[in-house]
């Protein structure tokens, strides 16, 4: 077996120890004569699964007793009608849009209410964080939307946004699990696991209990109702139940590698290599402003489409796979979650100092 | 390892051969370098997986081509909002009521139109299938709803409902490749995979391609409306990557089998065991009429709940697992999918005996 390292912004590369676990337990997990694939959903078996991965997430993020931990399918996507499904009492809510998946959260709200826009960075590509200090908030704001890391451009808020006392509602996809927070600062927080935490086809959303409530827009369907999965504790119907157990693999890992704050530290180093490297390469620059960098996702370009083409070309074939950059920024992204080892961005950045040797 | 005889109502039993495969690929996907869990699904070895999973599955239904084939989120229970969100322009809708979850789509449409229950097996605990070959259809109907094949009643629809030329839209969730099907009936085929195809966490949707339109109802989600997902071909935002990939080789372990026609003889070879002795058996009884008995899921009964409990208790020290009934019927239940072995019925049926022998 050749594993390769993969910068993929997501699905991602997953822990090599889980994915060892999974595949000898696939047949038999536990003496239960059954995959998990196979298990009933309502069957004790499965019910210490999504129980434990709860209280580990939950131990992890250091998640207060009033907030509720709920997995849903359809996506990030899928949270972005219905955040304003649930939370649009007085159907208005403030966006600041960083980024595709701000935008497209924002202009799905439009269907339910009045949307504001109310800061943007879409002037200069997304390549930057708005001052978001002292926003027009509107006084009847239900919630104000952000979206904390931008995985294609490669930001992240450094600091949360003033909402002058309104709820916050975070999209925290390629974030999560990446460094502590503060939960109590938000009302929603809400992300696709297929970037940090598992495989794909599932978010979790993490919800102040008071939001949750019976009362929704009318014609929200029971599946886009928080209430609902939340008095089911998440099994009102069939979950994504292999995906759960996958998360509740990687929260374990985690706990073991030394939680939030030791993952912080291992991804500030990791991060500051391949930033290190770019400052000061004569080839290769950052697309970001400093201050907002993500520790996440790193975009760089060579300012040349061809050369950009000639070293995505040539890291592959040295192992480096998807560095390839989103379509709407060009030029190349190396995504550096939790599971990319330290290893694979010491090797990134020596071959990445080669290449520029080579072709400056 | 040791395995047990899984008689699941879904999630439920696998192939052995296919989680073999998964497992062997876990780490490294075919000289990928990459689980499966790890791909991007933009990337064109996860685009082979999802057009070659599609390809077979239209192969093994023989699906036309005027139909689509979608992978969705969300489940079935998901499906009974968007089924009248995107197909009620008159608002409309007919419903035959034959169970539990069709009773749920009932109840959802009502929300988004006029929805008519024009027939029901309520009266005996959905133990039958009433009569549908003269139904009051409305004029104006939209689409005639029906569950084909009533998982927890063990029913099933031997003759499709004379809908009088309204579009007939069916939830095969628990038939779904259990035999050939003629697809130009319907409108709409769908499943959650979960009980015949694989892991849970998706539904298959089959639609004829006229009934896929950018005209919904006002406020449906971008993420609950088809033609996004099928101008997308599945990838609007992330699917469900490896339950795709885990039904593929369902469907490629379907065709080593012989396909459909070949499931179908085992299918009735292995419900006919069952059935055959429940039917001189002094101590057991089936609840379904014979008429409208399920192929793949066997409901029965003692007629005492103390020893419908003894029978569950010792069956699952046997290593027969699973055979609870549903709560609102009691007894007992055999779901008896493609991934069943022969010889598990045949071992259970002489588990019944002998237990009949000791308790008559």
């Amino acid at each position: 077996m050749s594993r390769v390292y993969n910068f993929s912004a997501g699905p991602a590369v997953l822990p090599e120890e889980v994915l060892r676990e999974a595949a000898a337990e696939m047949s038999d997990y536990k003496g239960s004569g059954m995959s998990v694939m196979e298990m009933s959903h309502r069957s004790q078996v499965f019910e210490d699964i999504i129980n434990n991965a709860e209280k580990d997430l939950r131990e992890l993020l250091e998640i207060p007793d009033n907030y509720k931990v709920l997995f849903l399918q359809g996506g990030a996507s899928q949270q972005f009608a219905m955040i304003p499904m649930n939370l649009m009492k007085n159907k208005v809510a403030d966006y600041i849009v960083t980024g595709q998946w701000s935008k497209k959260a924002y202009q799905e709200a439009q269907k339910y209410g009045k949307a504001n826009k109310i800061a943007s960075s879409e002037d200069k590509t997304f390549s930057y964080i708005p001052d978001c200090s002292d926003l027009p908030i509107s006084e009847d704001a239900d919630y104000v939307y952000i979206c904390e890391n931008n995985t294609i451009y490669g930001t992240k808020f450094k600091t949360l946004p003033n909402t002058k006392g309104k709820t916050l509602v975070a999209d925290i996809s390629s974030c999560f699990l990446s460094e502590p927070m503060d939960v109590t600062k938000y009302g929603i927080l809400f992300g696709g696991v297929q970037k940090n935490i598992g495989p794909a086809g599932m978010v979790i959303a993490i919800i102040r209990e008071d939001l949750i409530s019976a009362e929704v827009l009318p014609g929200t369907p029971t599946m886009l109702t928080y209430k609902v999965h939340d008095d089911a504790k998440s099994l009102y119907n069939t979950p994504n139940c292999y995906c759960i157990y996958m998360c509740g693999k990687v929260f374990r890992w985690l706990k073991d590698m030394g939680g939030l704050k030791a993952m912080k530290d291992l991804n500030e180093k990791k991060a500051a290599i391949l930033y290190d490297y770019l400052d000061q390469s004569k080839l290769f620059r950052g697309t970001v402003v400093k201050e907002n960098r993500s520790l996440m996702n790193v975009p760089f370009v060579t300012g040349s489409s061809e050369l950009d083409a000639k070293f995505v070309k040539e890291a592959k074939a040295a192992g480096f796979e998807n560095l390839k950059g989103h379509r709407s920024v060009g030029g190349m992204r190396a995504s550096i979650y939790n599971a990319m080892p330290l290893e694979g961005v010491e090797k990134l950045t020596a071959f990445m100092k080669k290449f520029e040797e080579e072709n400056l």
